[in-house]
């Protein structure tokens, strides 16, 4: 049994992990750069230790200092939370040797997954959907149209050797194929020195969909149904939703059967997720895997009733899990807001400063994860997200709704914040119809931009 | 289909049902004092209409007031919340004849269960279990022990003429029952020239358990399960929760069918509760029904998911239910605590001012119903209720917890608050036992000021 954990973490996840560990009378050690001395988790945790300068790499970064302080308070585990030090299979190792249980995966389990290039290996060795495609270079003419019509149409040629869009062609149809595959190698030759090129599927505009799974170290993995994730800047998540409603039934098992086959392959022992694209014809392919808990694990918290953090920490403990599938019931929707200190004008550059009003909404179905409060001054060292606004409803509309009226409600004063944008965002058609995909949210933002909505 | 809806209310249940309209794309008026301008709930509606001065006799209570506000700004119904008009048969009917839905049950009902020996001649007359006893006079030192052991000791002897507790003796056993009818009669005839005297069980610390009914036009109720409201401080609720753990699922089958029996007897056809008595033997009796809908619905709605306000005015549009009762299933337990400005140490005298620091807890299983917000001046005219923090989650004893990590991060400042002593309430091993009644909350107030307790 754990009696105290130390959170290596800062912000809200930190806040979110030390609520959990209370109710559970777990004892928590708090870790803090200078920078967030005055930070809300440093206050709520039971004891709370210095670790170093603003900067992440002399603190939240700072493995050794971590782990000093985990031996120095007692702790006899440490959660990583997200981000930092999270996926960093070192630092796991690091802790397990200085005999402190690591709140996360095997360090095996990371380098397997974290890598991209072996995670694809390992997907594919355990028969799980990949983008289709082959990283052998296309010889003849003759092969690259043969392997365009066993991937189908449209698929991208690109150069072994290259990058940055250079040799690289988009083929939608095979009148098309030999002039690309011609283009490419000779793009290819002046650009990398090199010829060769190879073919994948070319995933038009794909859904991001997630898996939320949990694995105990008796060999048993649940999923928690997905999430529709593909509300994306520059792959920075900024509205997430479960679940997903424009999928159909079929589309979804195929999705969990896939999810619970990679991380029964990997002895997955702990949360995670596996990302998948998604395209129009409700195709999935294996694209990433999160080896921790994730941001938007709150979404799936509000459509199952569980405490994702709880489990974690229990399968952790080495026990096996409490439910089997089939006691995992979904519940209504929920959604995902992420409101960050930003100036949306000015290319969402983030705005650090002092937060002078904070009003936050209430009622029935509404969440708030946040670690800010009125008077606190956000540090400009890390991540601009200051609070989770999370709705839930008996229905997707309803969720909608739900979020206008407290987006409406939410108050932040001293800071630009994303507010203004997001609400503008829960009243696009494309989003409302659901049947938005990676595109959307860029596309979205050209449309406020260039007709300068605003409220 | 309800197109407006004038809120003819203030404070946080304003706000609730303002936050529900939204959902339903129903347009919203706000009616205030003149000290309410500032208040949450005028801000949050779509329209706000000053009915009068601050005293509620010219406000809050001024019915042709109302009644023109809505006529003004062509509301089509009125929704009274709780309190204030809410149970005024007189003004359910004023409404009515104006031509606009009154969000409640018929006037007729109104009277019928708000007047208490009404409701219990009813309720006699449905087959519904009351407190046994008779209002007719006991003649004789004979009839007195007959009566007596029909109804089982202890029992109560009252003047049929008295009240103030002159001309009443508890009867514990039979041996002194004849004693007990003369001391009665005899100060009976001191006190009020009459010595005809009458009997009732005497319940002896009963439970305070109420049971959440919603009923439709078309003849269907059904309940929402039970609430524990036995911490009440001379009557006022204080902490409620949902379900009442330490009631066996027979009594709370035998409790659920009173209620419903009740309803249907008086073809009621909104939310409503009813409130009975229930003693250490689990035996239930009715004390009376509110035809309207209570401070505590929310716990209700934690354990069911249903939002009770739109249930409510579904039902009020003539909707038949979009439920059965088999349909209504319960998770986990919800707690609710009500945050009072209010001075504990000078006897819970209200304290109202200006708050000036409002932070409130986040996160899973948290619902906080409240109209304050930093810089608010609470006005001395109403009731020092300003926040609801209601808890949700798998078990009893997590729901405890959890309250109390969220009442560590709950900070109100510059009003006196009860946060300190509801802190102090959700670490009394009474109601922690679930086994309090209602005399345990006066008992935990003298033990709290003996040993001086505070944080």
């Amino acid at each position: 049994m754990i009696k105290k954990i130390l959170i290596a973490n800062r912000g809200e996840i930190a806040v979110r992990i030390i609520r959990t560990c209370k109710l559970l009378n777990i004892n928590t050690v708090a870790v803090y750069s200078t920078a967030d001395k005055e930070a809300y988790h440093t206050q709520l945790a039971d004891e709370s230790i210095c670790i170093g300068d603003a900067p992440s790499k002399n603190s939240y970064l700072n493995m050794d200092s971590i782990i000093e302080a985990a031996k120095g308070t007692g702790a006899d585990a440490i959660h990583p939370g997200f981000g930092f030090l999270s996926e960093n299979s070192t630092f796991a190792r690091k802790v397990i040797d200085a005999g402190i249980i690591f709140i996360g995966p095997e360090p095996e389990v990371i380098d397997r997954m974290g890598d991209k290039s072996n995670a694809r290996a390992s997907m594919i060795a355990a028969g799980v959907s990949v983008v289709p495609g082959s990283k052998e270079c296309i010889a003849t003419k003759d092969d690259c149209i043969e392997m365009a019509n066993k991937i189908g149409y449209p698929v991208i040629i690109k150069a072994s050797s290259g990058g940055g869009g250079r040799g690289m062609r988009i083929v939608y149809e095979e009148s098309d194929c030999v002039t690309a595959y011609e283009q490419a190698r000779s793009e290819a030759l002046i650009s990398f020195g090199d010829d060769s090129v190879y073919m994948e599927k070319y995933l038009v505009n794909p859904k991001h969909i997630e898996v939320q799974l949990l694995g105990d170290k008796h060999g048993n993995v649940v999923h928690l149904f997905e999430r529709d994730c593909s509300m994306q800047r520059r792959n920075q998540k900024t509205v997430e939703e479960a679940p997903c409603d424009v999928l159909t039934q079929e589309a979804k098992e195929r999705l969990y059967a896939d999810a619970i086959k990679a991380a029964k392959y990997v002895n997955y022992d702990s949360v995670g997720t596996i990302e998948f694209l998604v395209d129009h014809q409700q195709n999935h392919y294996f694209m990433e895997m999160n080896t921790r808990i994730q941001v938007e694990h709150t979404i799936s918290e509000m459509i199952t009733g569980l405490d994702l953090i709880k489990q974690q920490i229990r399968v952790a403990e080495g026990k096996p899990l409490e439910f089997t599938q089939d006691e995992i019931t979904l519940q209504g929707h929920a959604i995902e807001c992420r409101i960050n200190a930003e100036n949306v004008k000015a290319n969402f550059a983030p705005n650090p400063g002092t937060i002078k009003t904070f009003h936050v909404p209430g009622g029935q179905g509404i969440r708030i994860d946040s670690a800010v409060y009125a008077g606190y001054t956000i540090p400009p060292f890390y991540d601009s997200m200051i609070l989770k606004l999370i709705v839930h409803a008996p229905t997707r509309l309803e969720a909608i709704k739900r979020m206008r009226v407290a987006l409406e409600e939410l108050l932040i004063e001293g800071v630009e914040t994303n507010i203004e944008f997001q609400y503008l965002l829960f009243h696009d058609p494309i989003f409302v119809s659901g049947r938005y995909d990676t595109s959307s949210l860029t596309k979205f933002i050209e449309e406020v931009k260039k007709n300068e909505l605003s409220l």
